[in-house]
C-alpha cells in the first residue's frame, strides 16, 4: 500500500525547483522551505548590477510556482541545521518534520580567506547584491563629477573585476558597455573613456571551461572593447580605494567586484559530514547521504566526481541532481530503483556585448552573433514567468536599439550603501 | 544685450521638471539638483506597494531627461539651504550659486505630531517607501501562515489606512484586491476572506475634492469590495501590532498606513519665512518670494490663495507653477513680465479598482468603467520614458487579464524592515 510521505525541499534554487516539479501531484505533501520568497535566475543578475534590467523581472514567486504544484507548501524561513536521528529540519521559524529531505541550499562567495577583499568587494550572489553594486556604480560616476582630484576621479571610474569564469567575463563586457554606450552620454562633464574595467584571472586563461578557440575569441574581444584583462594575476589585498595585486601592483579603484570562486553555503557546514573541496559534502553516487538513503544533496552543495574530475557548480549541474532527487524518491516509494547519478554536459556558454557570445555544444563552438543569438534564447527560455520574459525581452530590444539601459537608478545613497558594505558583504 | 545666467532648480518632482524643460535650450546655464538622480512618478507608488508594478517603471534618471535639455547639468546632491544674500544654494555637497532660483522640495508625510504613528505606520512618499511596504505586507501574511493563536493571525491580516483622500482610496482598493484576487490563490491555507483593510476617515466623506455623485459611488463601491470604510474617525495612537481610535476603540492590526496629510519639505523651515498651513511659504502672486524678485517658490511647498481657498498639494498645481516659473525667468530676462500665476483646474480623479474609477474633469462627472479607462491613459500619459509606458501597460494588463500581480517578492527580510522602521519612517 502506498502511503503518503512527507518531502522537505531546502532551496529554491534551479535544483530545488526541478526537484519539486518532479515530485508535485504525485500523492505526497511536499513541503519548499527557503529563506527569501522567491526563485532567482542568478546567471543575469549581472544584468541588474549593470543597469539592463530591474530586478524584479529574474526573480518569480515561490507561491505562484506552488500553484501550479499541487500538494506543495511554502514556508518561509532559513534553514540552521538537520537532526538526522529525529527527521527534523530546523529553521529560525520553527521545525519541519519529513520523510524524505532534499538540501539544495546552493552556494556563497568564496574570498579565500582574504578579509580585507571579503570587506571591501562586491558580489552577485543574492538579488539584492544586484542592486546594491548598480547603486554604487552610479554613485561613483556621480561622486567623480564632483571631484576635483584628477586621480581620485580615475580611481573612482575604475572598476576591477576579479575572476575570468563567465561571470567575470559577462560583468566586464556589460559593464564597458554600460559606460561606452550610456554612461558616455550621461555624463557629458566626464572623460569617460577614461574609466578603466580591469578584469583579473589567476590562470592564463579566461572561461577555462571553453575549447581554446573559444578562449582565444573570448580575450581577444574583450580586449578590442577596452577591457583591460590581466592574466596570471592575483588580488591579495584591498581597501576602500585601492586593489593590491599579488606582484604589489595598486590599481587605484573604487570598486572590486569578486567572482574568483564559491563555496557552499554555511549548511553545509553544519550537518556534520567530511568536508569535500569547496565546503561541499559528498554523496554517494545516488546523491544521498552516506546511512541516510532518505536524505538528498542537490546542487552547489554535491560534491560529485564523474570521469575522474568534480562535478562544476553551475546551474545545469543542480537541475539535473533535482530532476534525479524528485525522480530518486518516486521510484523508492514504488519500491524500484534509479541508476546512478549521471551529469549529462550539454555545453555552456557566454555573453561577451552586443553581438558577441561565445557557446560550446554537441561537440561543436558557436562564437560572435549565432552564440549570441542562442544565449538570449535559452536565458529567456529558462528563465521563469512568462511576463518576466517580456519585460526582459523588451530591455534587451531597447538596449539593442537606441543603446540605452532604463534601470539608471540610485535607489539607496552611497551612505547606506557603505554601512550595508561594513556589515559585511 | 543678452547675457547668460545660471539658473539653479531644486527638486525634479511634477514642478522641477517642467520648469527645466521651459527654461532648456534658451541660452542659460541650468543646473538641476535632487538628492535622488530620477523623477518619481508618486502617483503610481501605491502600486509599488501593492505588487503591482515594480519601482524601476514608475522613476526615470534625472540625466536621461537633462540629455534633451540643452545647457542644464545634474547635480546628485541633498539641499540644506539657501544663502540669499549670496545667491547661493548649500548643498551636502558643495555650495552653488545662481541668478535665479526655483525651488520645488515638495512634501513630506504630515503625522500631526502623533509620535507613536509616526514611528509605527507606513507612508508613500520616496520610492523605497514602496517596496518597504510591499515588503511589510508580504511578510505579514507569510507569518500569518506560522502563527497558531487566532487573533495575532486576524491583526498580521488587519491593515489600517489613514486619510480618505486619493491616495489612501486608491491604496484601499488596491490592497482588498490583492488580497482577495492574488492572496488568496497563493494562501489557501490562510482564510483570505478574514483579512481586514479598514479605510479611516476624520471628516464624513471621502475624496472631498470631489463632487457629491463621486463621493457616494465610491464609499458603496469601496464598502461592495469588502472595504471597512469608519468616517467621521480619527487615529491617536499606534503600537507595532494595534491602532487606537480616538473613541478609544482598538483594533489589533498589524500594518498602519498613514495619508492622512502633508506638510511642505523641511527645507521650507530652513528658508527663514514666516510658515504658513503645512509649513509653507507664501509666495508673491508671481511665485517669487517677497524682496526676491529672482528666487521662485512652486509646488507643494507653495502656499497661494487663489477665489478664496488654498491651492491644493497636487501634482497639476505643482506641473502648471513649474511651466509659470520657467517662463517668468525667460519674461524677466527679454524685460517683460507675467501676468500673476492662476491656476486652471483640469479635474481629478481616482481609482478605486477594477473598471472603477471617478473623475471630475470639464464640468463633467465620470465614474466607473469609463473614468477608469480615462485614468489608465491619463497616468500612462504623464509618466515618463516610453520604456516605462510599455512594463507599465503589461503589468495592468496582465493583472486585468490573470487576476495576477507579479511582483509579490519579498526583497528584505523583516527584521530589516524593523530596523528601518524604528529608524523612524
Amino acid at each position: 500500500m502506498k502511503t503518503k510521505k512527507r518531502i522537505v525541499i531546502v532551496g529554491m534554487g534551479f535544483g530545488g525547483i526541478r526537484a519539486a516539479n518532479a515530485l508535485a501531484g504525485k500523492g505526497h505533501e511536499i513541503v519548499l522551505v527557503d529563506r527569501n520568497n522567491y526563485h532567482l535566475f542568478q546567471p543575469l543578475l549581472y544584468q541588474v548590477a549593470t543597469a539592463g534590467l530591474e530586478q524584479e523581472s529574474i526573480a518569480y514567486s515561490v507561491r505562484a510556482m506552488a500553484r501550479k504544484w499541487p500538494g506543495t507548501r511554502f514556508h518561509l524561513s532559513e534553514v540552521i541545521g538537520v537532526d538526522f536521528a529525529r527527521r527534523e529540519v530546523r529553521t529560525d521559524n520553527g521545525s519541519i518534520p519529513y520523510d524524505y529531505l532534499v538540501i539544495g541550499a546552493g552556494s556563497v562567495t568564496n574570498h579565500f580567506g582574504l578579509h580585507s577583499v571579503e570587506r571591501y568587494s562586491f558580489d552577485l550572489k543574492e538579488l539584492t547584491d544586484g542592486e546594491r553594486l548598480r547603486n554604487h556604480i552610479l554613485t561613483a560616476f556621480e561622486r567623480a563629477v564632483n571631484e576635483p582630484d584628477p586621480s581620485r576621479k580615475r580611481a573612482l571610474m575604475t572598476f576591477v573585476i576579479v575572476g575570468g569564469g563567465p561571470t567575470g567575463v559577462e560583468f566586464a563586457g556589460a559593464l564597458i558597455e554600460l559606460v561606452h554606450f550610456v554612461l558616455a552620454k550621461d555624463y557629458p562633464e566626464l572623460s569617460t573613456h577614461a574609466a578603466r574595467v580591469v578584469l583579473v584571472e589567476a590562470t592564463d586563461m579566461l572561461l577555462a571551461a571553453m575549447p581554446e578557440q573559444l578562449r582565444t575569441y573570448t580575450l581577444k574581444k574583450l580586449r578590442s572593447m577596452s577591457v583591460e584583462v590581466l592574466l596570471n594575476s592575483r588580488v591579495v589585498d584591498a581597501g576602500p580605494e585601492r586593489v593590491v595585486m599579488h606582484d604589489g601592483a595598486v590599481i587605484p579603484a573604487h570598486t572590486l567586484f569578486w567572482s574568483a570562486g564559491v563555496k557552499a553555503a554555511p549548511l553545509a557546514a553544519t550537518l556534520g559530514l567530511p568536508a569535500r573541496p569547496g565546503g561541499r559534502i559528498q554523496p554517494e553516487p545516488d546523491l544521498t547521504l552516506p546511512n541516510h538513503p532518505e536524505v538528498f544533496v542537490i546542487g552547489d552543495m554535491a560534491y560529485l566526481e564523474q570521469d575522474g574530475a568534480a562535478l562544476p557548480m553551475t546551474a545545469p549541474v543542480a537541475m539535473q541532481m533535482g530532476i534525479y532527487a524528485g525522480k530518486a524518491i518516486l521510484a523508492k516509494e514504488a519500491g524500484t530503483q534509479m541508476p546512478p547519478f549521471r551529469y549529462h554536459d550539454k555545453g555552456s556558454m557566454a555573453t561577451i556585448g552586443r553581438n558577441a557570445a561565445v557557446a560550446s555544444a554537441f561537440g561543436m563552438n558557436f562564437r560572435g552573433y549565432l552564440a549570441w543569438l542562442v544565449w538570449l534564447l535559452l536565458h529567456l527560455y529558462y528563465l521563469i514567468g512568462f511576463r518576466n520574459r517580456i519585460v526582459v525581452m523588451l530591455n534587451w530590444v531597447w538596449y539593442y536599439w537606441f543603446h540605452e539601459r532604463q534601470v539608471r537608478l540610485i535607489t539607496r545613497r552611497e551612505v547606506e550603501v557603505d554601512a550595508n558594505r561594513s556589515g559585511g558583504i
